[in-house]
């Protein structure tokens, strides 16, 4: 009997305006894994998993299952289980639509992917919020990660463990997964994550807020972008973002959008002004494109940990997006930019 | 003619949870002024004003018209608008429910109180809003006085301010509010205040959640609980207290309350921790009464720099407070308490 289904995991904006390591927006971009499950074929890999990918990342994603990430991930769900590979006959193709390494939570979603093709291949029967816990033993950086897997607008944090469970968080998980992290298959079922792991709430999103993402054409690590922040704020700039987050949180709900509350709730001073280095042209562009220059701009901001840049409008999507591509074209960076709307409902899975 | 009205002016409680400099609750306990202006009689006090003073401070508070917080804050008022001082025969008797000096927003009430005196006297129009920034002048924390203001639950921040704003507002009050503050009375006329100098939200808030205020009968003044607060704040503590905060903010109006979203959601690292040796029993209060413990508790908290400890719960509100007594009690502190709840409209003004 072959089995054939697909899942859906939408891109992710982290770290909007204020809201360092907290608020994530899922968003309109979706990577999309095509899977088919069919017994009478046998591919010649030791996990029985034959990938193909279309999209972003096709030169460079390794579509080996025990080192590609959604796979692996996949793996990772199905040993804690007791189950120690894929079905034979697995044929899981890849479409990916969202860029790599730009701040629009692709490494998130593949995740989410995994997690949620391992739960399917398994048939696990796990929600989405136990899927969660599974995703965050991962990626410990819950906000790409909840919002891709609930959808729409979140704010999230990990919940401090007891020491039993970081007993369990602590088994390094290259001991359980397969090679290349791992060595030698040993066999080794690991522990299931401890539950609840990650808090989150789903905010209200007034619908007439789109957010114009813009694309540099240059890829920024997460960790080279996490380098260059301090390990203090002053007490000043603490109260300054978490003045802001409090307003801000709250107005992305109200209709009509209010831009002369949400425009200086969306400042920040905890990451964005230590990251102009990595992003030219990014200081002058949070200063100057305002909803004064033009009407319909909310509020502007880096996404994740960049280089992108969104912007929350309501209406002149276009001429926003010009302004800020021309403002990077003068630091020689081109760029592609797209129009999206929070993905409400997350990561989906439709039977075929 | 005989004019009199009636301004009723709520306690709050700042700094909840997370929300430290930022959220704010107005609380059904209120200071009241009955105002009478009779032409007929005169009192013998250069500012035609005589207070009486019934409650909370009536031992303490200065009853000449330029030196009681609220005449004063109402003749600062007048005099930017024009008018030196108050008509002839103005009767002020104040009824105050609120203890002072405990984290319950007594002197912001009275700032709020004065402001709004100062704009009926003169017959000035305003808004609520545009009375915020005349109390933002006086105080310049903008939390209890947003709360008192506006009512309900709040967040609030100051803008930050333009070179021209700054410069109006660093005129010391001290030149232009009568003694004895300010010498004698130079007839200046001090310039009005910038406009919307503070930025507020107002939340929802679940109808089920009653605020249990405990309050230990010792002062504690603002300036020595700021004292002891560190000047910079480790990246993971100001990110422990953004995360918290938003989900907080978005959780309390959600009905029926969660106690496992708010009450991890009520942590805090940036005020309590440093201010437990001013208020004995506070980190054993706050680490082990608990949802666990007392069933319908939602999260506890300083109220505003203490000592007061406000209680968030939906039932057994006797039950809590009688044990947070009990704690405190051991550190041989006595204390009242009382069953608040949010005062949705905030202050407000009745002609008779």
């Amino acid at each position: 009997m072959t089995r054939s289904f697909t899942i859906s995991v939408p891109a992710s904006s982290a770290n909007i305006g204020p809201g360092f390591d907290v608020l994530g927006i899922s968003l309109t971009l979706y990577l999309k894994l095509d899977v088919k499950i069919d017994p009478a074929v046998s591919y010649e890999d030791p996990h029985n998993c034959k990938i193909t990918y279309e999209g972003e990342g096709a030169e460079s994603v390794p579509l080996v299952a025990d080192n590609n990430l959604i796979t692996r991930t996949a793996l990772y769900v199905l040993r804690c289980n007791g189950i120690r590979t894929f079905p034979t006959g697995t044929h899981v193709n890849v479409n990916n639509p969202i860029p790599l390494g730009r701040g629009l939570g692709s490494s998130g979603a593949a995740v989410v992917a995994g997690v949620i093709l391992g739960n399917e291949i398994g048939k696990l029967g796990f929600s989405k919020q136990r899927m969660l816990d599974y995703c965050l033993m991962i990626e410990r950086h819950p906000d790409n990660i909840t919002a891709a897997m609930m959808g729409g607008f979140v704010g999230s944090y990990l919940r401090e463990l007891s020491a039993a469970d970081l007993e369990r968080i602590e088994i390094p998980l290259a001991e359980v997964l397969p090679e290349p992290a791992g060595g030698a298959d040993t066999g080794l079922v690991p522990p299931e994550p401890p539950m609840n792991i990650g808090h989150h709430i789903k905010y209200g999103w007034a619908k007439e807020i789109k957010a114009i993402a813009i694309i540099p054409n240059f890829e920024l690590s997460t960790a080279t972008s996490r380098d260059v922040l301090p390990t203090a704020y002053t007490r000043k700039d603490a109260i300054f973002n978490l003045q802001r987050l409090s307003v801000l949180t709250t107005a992305l709900t109200r209709s009509p959008p209010d831009a002369d509350l949400i425009y200086p709730a969306m400042q920040d001073k905890l990451h964005q002004p230590y990251r102009k280095t990595l992003v030219p042209g990014l200081t002058e562009i949070l200063a100057s494109v305002t909803p004064k220059t033009h009407p319909g701009l909310l509020g502007i901001c880096l996404s994740g940990a960049g280089p992108t840049i969104l912007a929350l409008a309501t209406e002149r999507f276009e001429e926003i997006a010009q302004e800020i591509l021309a403002r990077f074209a003068k630091e020689k960076i081109q760029c592609t930019w797209k129009l999206l709307e929070p993905a409400d409902d997350g990561a989906t899975v439709t039977e075929h």
